[in-house]
């Protein structure tokens, strides 16, 4: 079979556009976001993506029907007043070997850029292995002119961070769309690492959402972050009863309390 | 070399075929219900198909002749009145790798189309962890359609199991058989994922026969499967003289005994 | 790169060539046995056969010189008398993958064809996990005339050894050799597994050459043989020493060194 | 994708030109020497080569902007006096595939044949699982007129190392450089394989130097090599203050740091 099948849904005729990118990884942060940018714009569905550099894998959903891993791209018609259309590419995995991911990369990249996209911004987590509670949102780009523009909007520009780079769907489609010519960003949203984190999912699409002058409505992913923080919250008091039957004293259990919350 | 070669044994005319896949799983469970049904039907064969994706073994026969690993594809030619032929697949392995899996379920399903196959059942165990008396057999199929129908043959839908999706052939060809035009579903009888399990195969036949409307003598794999069960209860006998000299007061070993046999 | 690439030194016409393998494997028995043979007949170099499913690795000689691993065929003109000419296959490495047994092989078995190969004999080594003293030939074949010729000469065809049949290039010699239509069989010798087994290949090239009506002169095999004797008796004598100080009363330790030598 | 894309970047007439690769590997040897040569001659970037074989990953720099991972090629063009202009291979990585090793490797010799490469020079190190203080260089050959030209410049050729002959870019540029029907040698810097090792890359560029007639100035590498120094020496000293608190009687301290430095 061919190694990556694209079917495509929808022939569109697309203005500019800039591709998103957030597949599962750290923090599942891009996934969410990507997923959420999906409902909320609302997109359209554009392209089903399958490979054999996905796992050999069928989902069932809760009616009992069965759907065969897959990314998928979506777009989205700006007003007539923005300057570029949308494609927003989420999905079950990242290509499970590194030459898959090549593999799957180059695909879809080469048919966005027949559909026109010339800008590509991938959406990651930064995982920091403490909790963060207010996420900073760190960048690496192909242009300084690029960097200088998202350090205006906020994005943090580190010497050392990220220092071993960026590995897997988040740095290839930036470091192959230059082989097409792309110019292009990678926000990513600093967690934990330990937790799904849609905080950190909600300041990059805040980021995001800044740069690309689109109004994004963030309520259901706050609501969900909340939800999160609530959760941890009972984790940590749990473990508290547990590992700690006599607090040393002088030790605050508020200040403790707040480092996860 | 190719990596799939598929070498027909007979040009044959099928009518309307069905799909039936059994390959070796969780407790064996498909490929026992595959091969019993490839005898009893009884089936001829059709084709072999050998694959660099499988491992690179011969098996000895106890003749002394050898016979490389492989799947293999044979056919029933149903009585006037039914309205399908069947071909069974069944075979030595799976694809030991990823890749290799989707490259062997999409050449088997070309090779299958091109026969006329619109509609394939894939069966397979599902590992409960624990001793399954009666086991039920779970579903999964292509479209609501087909859940409404298996549901009404005692065919269990539920909302979370399996909470994963399928892995491996089972759902590779429900799911690459998808972008061949093909409905269909997957049948998963309960097993502990301990044992060969004749049994849960066997509940899987009875509800494959239900819906294809074929009367599959079950007898030989129901004498099988009271073979497996004698065979379990004198393990779990002589566990029980190995690990519980002394017998908890209270605690009946007859009931015991009965979780396993 | 091609994945195999086969370079042909000399251009030669063969006599209904018989091929005979032996790569590395267990107790190298079958390597050891090729490279004799080859050494012996004696025979010329024919072809070398590089792969990306080698190592990538070059060996260096005691003359500081490199050269690539790789397998090679040598050829044998047999005197008009006889009915074969050989073609001995040996070499550095199987391939190190699945998919790259297959793929070598194929290739090998292809060129070979076109040479005129149409049967094949592998050399194997048969890990009984015990020192073997006078070590049996078992065999396995293409067909059940083959078997009966050879138990004939020797060979034992034994109902359940190998169990889980054969793994590797010399099965799959003869698995892959039945899809160009060659017949052949493989000859293992018993060997223990843990050290490399010159006795075993001589056992194996004995029964060869009655089968195949060749004179092999083992003098040099049996020196070999005697040499790891000695190394292994050497062995066993030092371990005898340090673990058993005070030897059980009532054991022979000239019993126990026969179980070794 | 292509296995290997190579993007040239300027075109160029090179004389008879002669190419030395380093890539990472032991002690880090090979690639600081090839890297140091490239700035040092200096040489102007000539291709860049990235590969689906490399990791999935893009570095970020200290500016923010990120670079796919990638091997480059630059060039020299030699004073007319020289007899040879030179291309120097460096990189990131190594194909972390066995296969990918051999797929870039060919590509990239194919490459260079097709610039007139007919000689190859490659750099690595050799560790000797001890502290090296005056490094000796050790090689291997494709020729035997090759290994006593080498000789005579001060190169090392030792029956015994190395064993397992040379695993990676380093032996497969000449084993597979052959099959181009290219010579070519490999110097190897003595290193404990600790640490990298800017002393062993010296010493290995002193002995291209004298092999090609190049001037280098290795200053600034000699530098490095006191800064790694000064480094090993302070661990060093951390250590003997950490676990040898009663130093033995009658042991002197300067030799024991003398072992190191």
């Amino acid at each position: 079979m061919e190694d990556v099948v694209i079917r495509t849904l929808e022939k569109v005729e697309l203005r500019d556009p800039i591709l998103v990118e957030g597949l599962p990884g750290v923090g599942n942060v891009g996934k969410l976001a990507a997923d959420y940018l999906r409902d909320k714009l609302p997109t359209k569905p554009l392209a089903i993506i399958y490979s054999k550099f996905f796992p050999p894998q069928v989902y069932v959903g809760e009616d009992g029907v069965i759907r065969l891993v897959s990314n998928d791209l979506s777009y989205w018609k700006a007003p007539p007043s923005a300057a570029h259309d949308l494609l927003v590419l989420g999905g079950d995995y990242q290509g499970i070997s590194p030459e898959g991911q090549y593999e799957i990369t180059e695909r879809v990249l080469d048919y966005c850029h027949q559909l026109g996209v010339r800008e590509v911004f991938t959406l990651a987590g930064f995982a920091q292995g403490r909790v963060v509670e207010s996420p900073r949102v760190l960048g690496a780009a192909t242009n300084p002119r690029s960097v200088e523009a998202l350090a205006k909007s906020g994005v943090v520009f580190s010497r050392n961070d990220p220092g071993g780079g960026l590995i897997g769907a988040s740095g290839l489609f930036l470091g192959l769309g230059r082989l097409f010519g792309m110019e292009g960003a990678c926000l990513m949203g600093e967690t934990s690492g330990y937790f799904v984190d849609p905080r950190s999912a909600e300041a990059v699409l805040r980021v995001l959402g800044k740069v690309l002058h689109l109004e994004i409505d963030l309520t259901a992913l706050e609501a969900k972050a909340k939800e999160i923080d609530r959760i941890a919250q009972k984790i940590h008091e749990a473990e508290q009863r547990t590992s700690e039957p006599t607090p040393t004293p002088g030790a605050s259990p508020r200040e403790d309390l707040g480092y996860i919350g």
